[in-house]
């Protein structure tokens, strides 16, 4: 039997981290950090901080590394992240054979929350679905939407008003919702702000939420759009990578 | 100069505060508490006891409570929340102008995340607007939405599909969005769902997240529509007060 702990870690920052995601850390027998490629390095070098910070002298926890699969770029996109999930839960179901073969607790370190686009959970249940007898306890974490409106000192939704969180491909393809005067932009690989009539938007904009780099941009759109495109496209120049999300709201 | 920091506390789960929460509730010279009457005394005893737990022995934090304004009953609901911010604000001004003459750092602890549905943002700025110096901070805290979906080890949103946050209020008046397959709803006085057409709909709810007494039903709305409704009137009548949250998935 296999407990698997999905652990919000927040957004870089370790003080974004809760209590209870600092037990959970604790009581692992195991850690799996996934490496992703150079490129990104700055991503597991967060998560060895926070092992090496949170982890008590007294811990028993194991910390084992391992490169994640690469997904493949083909237009099929469902199904290029179906089999590309398919192929992490192989890498998970080995390393938990191999280092837990009477089982126990894994602790996974996930950005953000794990509800709020993060795809360990569809991974975990399929796990479950190869015969692995399995556990899932979610630990939640702040997001990078959280450290954002934090950041701008800012409420994510208006008055009683609802809020649309959503990509930057859906809002490329849909344009602008009709149930919402507050967008929130995810996963966007840059200026899909672009594709929207700009007048009346307000943007507020960060990247590297919540870590020492992290950068903020806000006014309203027509203002700022080029100015976002600018020191984005430098920044990931700079740091070979780049994670940003934005809030629009029609004021 | 006033330093005013507004800490998301989460949802009652005392280990769902983040360490940079920690930090700042014991940074503070003065932390305001406010007593919101006897059927929602719950709530002031779990912020008690996070400053009984979570102050330092060496802490040098001030704790003070006090009664806050009720909120008009009137029709006109945006013109009553707004003499009730203004209210709120007046309480603030007194005592911060009482508990600290020469100024210094206030925290406030807020349920869940200071972005989410939650004025003290707003009420903060009309501290500015009646010429108060202040400089606004704002942690970050985990919202009742990330615990529902963290009790559920459900996602939020379905694979790169949109989720719109509402309220009960604005499911009622608008029906089912045209933008989104995953609705989260809050604020809800009850049984907002019960104005959408319920095939295909699947729910996840619950009440008291975090809490000792959270309470989770999930399944088919048309399965489990009555059951939610029975069972919040009875928690309801049972603790004086209610609070519950849930997300609706279209598949």
């Amino acid at each position: 039997m296999i407990s698997l702990s999905l652990i919000g870690i927040g957004t870089g920052n370790p003080e974004h981290v809760t209590l209870a995601a600092v037990r959970a850390l604790n009581e692992a027998d195991l850690i799996l950090l996934p490496r992703k490629g150079e490129a990104k390095s700055d991503l597991i070098d967060l998560r060895r901080l926070l092992c090496r910070d949170l982890l008590e002298a007294s811990s028993r926890t194991r910390v084992v590394e391992f490169d994640l699969p690469c997904r493949d770029a083909r237009a099929d996109y469902l199904g290029a992240v179906d089999d590309w999930h398919d192929a992490i839960a192989e890498v998970w179901a080995d390393l938990m054979a191999t280092h837990l073969p009477e089982g126990g607790r894994v602790g996974m370190l996930i950005w953000g929350d794990p509800s709020l686009y993060d795809s360990s959970l569809r991974i975990a249940e399929r796990l479950g679905d190869k015969g692995q007898a399995l556990e899932i306890r979610v630990e939640p974490g702040i997001t990078s939407l959280q450290a954002l409106t934090a950041a701008h000192c800012i409420p994510l939704n208006a008055l009683a008003e609802p809020v649309l969180i959503t990509t930057g491909r859906r809002l490329r393809e849909r344009g602008w919702p009709s149930d919402a005067e507050s967008v929130a932009v995810m996963l966007d690989s840059g200026g899909a702000f672009q594709a929207l009539p700009q007048e009346g938007l307000t943007v507020w904009w960060g990247a590297y939420l919540g870590m020492d780099k992290q950068c903020l941009i806000d006014g309203p759109l027509v203002d700022v759009a080029a100015t976002i495109l600018e020191r984005r496209a430098a920044l990931r120049e700079r740091h070979g990578w780049i994670m940003d999300v934005y809030l629009l709201r029609r004021m």
